[in-house]
């Protein structure tokens, strides 16, 4: 991989920022400035971009035509990116706008040293995200199935109705519970909403899930890692409002006896960092692990 | 208080309920044959109750009458049944039906013997349980007010959209915070929702309130414990689908920068136990504390 | 309170620091300049106190004669000082040396202008902080003795040993339990170790104390906040090493059938404050509530 | 496997239990029945042993003959017989008396009909569990060194001492800590102590090593879940009494700046369980999972 080529780069920002338009432009003028060739996600007001010679238009146009997406924004853009760009294999970089993130990790105001690092020298480092995937079956028949990146969520719509259910996994009955919700995630998503819920770091690199209960009615329904290789069934055992999610970005409404089957997805999400990237100084950066205690 | 007369007795089930119906049928009668003048809480088909003499209708027809109210039920239904009671100063006590409450202490198969020795023996522990009141101001308006026995919880509508707010306490800036949702519990609710959310459990001789954050963005946020005459100012910070419930029984729409104040409600709720009740007993049948550790 | 006169000071740091001593000399200084009568915590090398025209000595030497003790250094520091000073009612304010601390609020760069408004103008916050305190009993007879004004742990000596006990409340059976020990918390105790095992935080003018098992066996046992005119009893029910700590700074060992019964302190400990102190604002420093979430 | 044949039995329980000797009489005896060889690890008063034509002696003497040990007793006794089978690699069958075990999961009370469904029919699921081994690094030189089936342990000797230390993983730094202790737990462990300190639970086929505080300073320390093929460094940073356990069964002090290496032991403990097992329903009979909520 570290001998590809990266001459063909889409960039994808978050809609109707001003400030990462201007950044994009400044962006695209210089990866041509490199001789690379630029595809810029835009809808409306796109002239600037056609100016300067690049392409633009709708991300899923040309994705399979790219060598190399650059997210701008914060982690919660890439995301909503991944799910689009995973099962083109194309890998994907991130670039903040201030606050670090755990996988857009290049600064915008170091960008050009970075980014001429990772598309030039080739230096740079490939993780494999996993994904999880869930299908929702209504009566026999799949009525939804999407994707995330970080969490799958089944939760309340409203307080006072807790949502009651069953989980199995591998076809062994695990628990019936009675709780705001339940968090289905990936190692990615567990320094996001099921860290908020108790749930533990997962390092990118174990080959797990970690399901992580919301409130659970019951004081020892903890937090249980599964081998990621595994299937989780879910069947929703009373008829309250209930909601599944994926990435917080996208829901569903679920009816009574829906089962949700969820698994992971067959692609990775290919997420480059630059090079000396550490998952470690990440974490302890953004949960202040950096900080001496007294 | 030992010596007060209960000779007006209302009697209050669940609804629509066929099993409650027939016990409280049965209750009456035994009721009357102790010289008791009786009032059942009863829209339709009360016909059974009239022909034993009771009277019925609306609670709150002839609450000002009574010298006890006897809850049939689960803690839920007492709960209801709490807030329209509590400007009485009617004492309440609760028959369970087959699970033991933390307010419904008296099982529905001893019920007469336990019923006897309050109205007739006069023995009988009396608690006095805090309520919290919450009005909403918008605006410099008050547009909704109510109270709670257990908690007042305000929380997101849907995922993806913590809320955010901040918290006064007697003038004094407490925090900002970004999570699921904020409990207020009082002592009586700390067994409840706040339990699930990692509140600690307060006895109720505690004349505190509890503030539990619910999966709170920020690992530091923890639950607070205050006096109980302190006065607490929430005001919503963003615009997200937003909740106040009460008791998870009523619910009302905030909006932003909707400003909510929660004090101690001026009048206690009257609770009435069976003699040799025991707050820590109650708690390790609920908790399983009984159980023996392996 | 507010007009009382502090004209005789104690002043007291944590021994063997040589910047304190430094820090000290120049305090002393300032409050001779006020018309002051300074003492000195001193045992040895006291000469440059003498020299100034301050008594010097043992605290409890003169203890009685002082209206105001200033301690210099950290909460421990002050803590330490607690367990002397309650008895004798004399009012206590505390001068950091860096880091801010729950109660020596007083930072060292500024501590001319705020003793000053103190001890000149009267310009100060009067708390009264609630001790905790302890009786050992073996075979009937009392075998040990102290306060605490953080906490009293009774806690194991060593791993793959968790210590097993019961606790009564009131004359009420509470519960037994298996765990690595047990935290009695004071308010003021509250963000120290009890936070650490997952106690809630109590505000001083709570009027409770908070009871936090470490590492529990069972998953459902959870902290409880109680009234602080409960009179707890804990009972030792297997030989394990196990030992009974105040504050972290003294300890004792219990033996099989030990009985510790932990009450109030008959007398409050005086913290004075600077005018404007605010207990939440101390919290958000400490606990880093005051960054922002992104 | 499950064509190997079980000839050479050897059977080890808890010492000095005469329970467990007559019971193992008793089983040895249906053994020599079914024409299998029985080992008995026994050191003194063996003469009814003998007198059944078994051998006996000390358990090493006899491991690599043997082609099954069967462990009489609780997870405790076979977890310390796992770090002397690992080795062998023998596998290894428990049989409890009374509570059901995560590993000893036969009931004495059918140990008949289990065993020979094992030893004869050659019905049963073999599971493959991870080891975690450490070494003390003194100045350059290991100065000990063991293995865990459950969890390696590094904590404090003493309360009023937390410890401080730093960790490293796969040569990257993690954090410095300071805290009661910190557990190093493989799957196997993730339901003892793991648990009570707050971690996940880990499904044995999760190839991942859990990290955890034990009541840490810092309120954003989390229990970490990392790839088993992870190395973990950990220095001890503050001269404070502590020690290393292994499976809270075997301990060594530590000292200032030792180093402790930490990583997945080469072979892996070979457990048997009878047909039908299933993990997660020993979760739910242990956990009270099985009770319903109400």
């Amino acid at each position: 991989m570290q001998n590809v080529k990266f001459d063909r780069i889409g960039l994808v920002g978050k809609y109707g920022s001003a400030s990462i338009t201007g950044f994009t432009l400044k962006l695209a003028q210089y990866l041509i400035s490199l001789n690379k060739k630029v595809y810029i996600d835009c809808y409306e007001s796109c002239d600037a971009y056609a100016a300067l010679g690049c392409s633009y238009g709708k991300l899923t146009d040309w994705l399979n035509e790219l060598d190399l997406v650059i997210v701008i924004g914060g982690d919660g853009t890439l995301i909503s990116i991944a799910r689009t760009v995973v099962g083109s294999n194309v890998p994907v970089v991130g670039v903040n706008q201030g606050n670090l993130g755990f996988m857009t990790d290049i600064p915008s105001t170091e960008v050009m040293q970075f980014i001429e690092e990772i598309v030039v020298k080739n230096h740079f480092t490939l993780e494999k995200r996993v994904l999880i995937h869930a299908d929702v079956i209504r009566a026999d028949k799949k009525v939804y199935s999407s994707t995330a990146l970080n969490d799958v969520v089944i939760s309340r719509g409203a307080i006072g109705n807790m949502i009651e259910f069953d989980i199995a996994i591998d076809n062994q009955f695990v628990l019936s519970q009675k709780s705001d919700g339940i968090i289905f995630s990936t190692p990615t998503g567990s320094t996001a909403y099921s860290l908020a819920a108790g749930g533990a770091i997962l390092h990118p690199d174990a080959k797990v899930f970690s399901i992580i209960p919301i409130c659970p009615q019951s004081l020892s329904n903890r937090p249980i890692v599964i081998n990621d290789n595994s299937v989780i069934e879910f069947v929703l055992a009373r008829d309250n409002a209930t909601q599944i999610h994926f990435d917080g970005q996208e829901s569903f409404n679920l009816e009574l006896h829906d089962k949700v089957v969820l698994k992971k997805y067959p692609q990775v999400f290919n997420l480059i960092h630059p090079i000396g990237y550490n998952y470690y100084r990440t974490l302890r950066k953004k949960l202040d692990w950096a900080k001496r205690v007294s």
